[in-house]
């Protein structure tokens, strides 16, 4: 009888946006030779398929709102996975590092004295707006972008929001759905009523849906289109150069212009 | 006599950081079926092996303060290129949103009637710290990142350094290492002489260096370690989570304890 030894070790790997050749080379070689996979609701179907047949899959994933498994479970699950079967590949939407707490597990499993490493993703805040053709910077019109939180750990609007919205960074906001309307009111305070705003959500997937508007009618559209959480909120200049722009901005006249019309017939 | 009709089309593809296996698979695949490939300084000589042999070569970088080719002659060149001989790969370090003039070089080409589409990269500003072990946002540490350069079009310090640095964001300053000192002045200024600071330079590189510092003393320190252009400065209480932190603390004595030890010698 062969004995085989186990050698744990963790891999934390981005899977990117959505889309599954998003990945990199290197986190879709980690995945090809795990011994399990644990996994987010972010993560597509297909890019779990990459891993070997016999690889055990688990999905720790939380959705907002409704936890699936603690973090500290999710710790221990990972440590417990590694010491018993090997290669553990944790597989996280996005970049691991990016709202994600993927530190905090990485930082757990090495304490615990397992091996690990991380493999970055294409991370949702800038790939989703260019995947649309808007990039979060560009010569003369932005020279820096914020990636802020909308709701921070006790569910208030971070202070952030404020700055970034008297900055001149285009600012992308990550589950900040909910707070639309207050992102936007802070935007309008200081007066950028007018700056356009770019509304994402299940970017780079089949299903994804977009809306562009301004800060001023922006929550008010998205509310009208039935789009919920998550999805992801780009405001500043750059969204003008997003293709769909002009019919955009034609599709509505201008609420002035409107009731000019009124009065005339 | 066969007459074979050119396909003309560019994909943009951000190479990632700098280890060649930070690519996409997507940006990959497109490699792998470009006829020429437009490419900068900062992509590796690995990603251009991915290319068919047939596949034309050529360089277009720009390396700071050294034009090789303007960028109205690059825009030209992609154009001319995908008439010529059909599907060109415009190979970006990083990725080609993130101040690079990607989108520019994409407008130019769509407006001449070329099919364009665009792959994201690994982008350095998260990438870099996060291979080294640090997040750009950490729960209970830090809850967004503000990604700046340090250098405007018009050479000045960007005022959005005053804000960042007034903010709780993480900041990721690219193109600001000829400015450290400036940068690390506007810091102190607000405060936060304590901060930790991390700077990479050939991130993800086998020669990879890094400077571990506080926002008093990183200017100094890189300047003693003679490092230079181009490099990605980190300024935040997530450097602290670096896992040479304590070490690189550790390795200078602070001034006071030092001048305590000559005294009592």
């Amino acid at each position: 009888m062969m004995i085989q030894t186990i050698k744990p070790s963790i891999t934390l790997v981005g899977a990117g946006p959505g889309d599954p050749e998003l990945i990199t080379v290197r986190g879709l070689r980690a995945l090809q030779s795990a011994n399990v996979v644990l996994y987010d609701a972010l993560v597509s179907e297909a890019l779990l398929e990459e891993a070997p047949a016999s690889a055990r899959r688990l999905f720790v994933g939380k959705r907002a709102g409704r936890h699936r498994l603690r973090q500290e479970e999710i710790n221990r699950l990972l440590v417990e996975s590694a010491l018993l079967y090997g290669h553990v590949v944790r597989l996280k939407g996005g970049d691991p590092f990016v709202f994600g707490r993927g530190h905090e597990e990485l930082t757990y499993a090495a304490r615990c004295g397992i091996p690990t490493r991380v493999v970055p993703g294409i991370s949702s805040c800038i790939a989703l707006p260019e995947l649309q053709g808007v990039p979060v910077t560009r010569r003369g019109v932005s020279e820096s972008f914020w990636v802020l939180t909308g709701t921070t750990r006790r569910g208030a609007l971070s202070a952030d929001v404020e700055l970034a919205a008297r900055s001149t960074a285009t600012a992308v906001i990550l589950m900040g759905m909910r707070k639309l309307a207050e992102i936007a009111a802070c935007f309008a305070a200081h007066g950028k009523s007018d700056t356009p705003v770019l509304v994402i959500q299940n970017g780079s997937l089949p299903d994804e849906r977009r809306i562009l508007g301004t800060v001023a009618d922006i929550a008010e559209k998205v509310a009208a289109a039935g789009i919920g959480s998550p999805g992801i909120i780009v405001v500043g200049e750059v969204a003008r150069l997003h293709p769909g722009w002009e019919a955009a901005v034609a599709a509505l006249p201008a609420p002035a212009a409107m009731s000019h019309q009124i009065q005339q017939s």
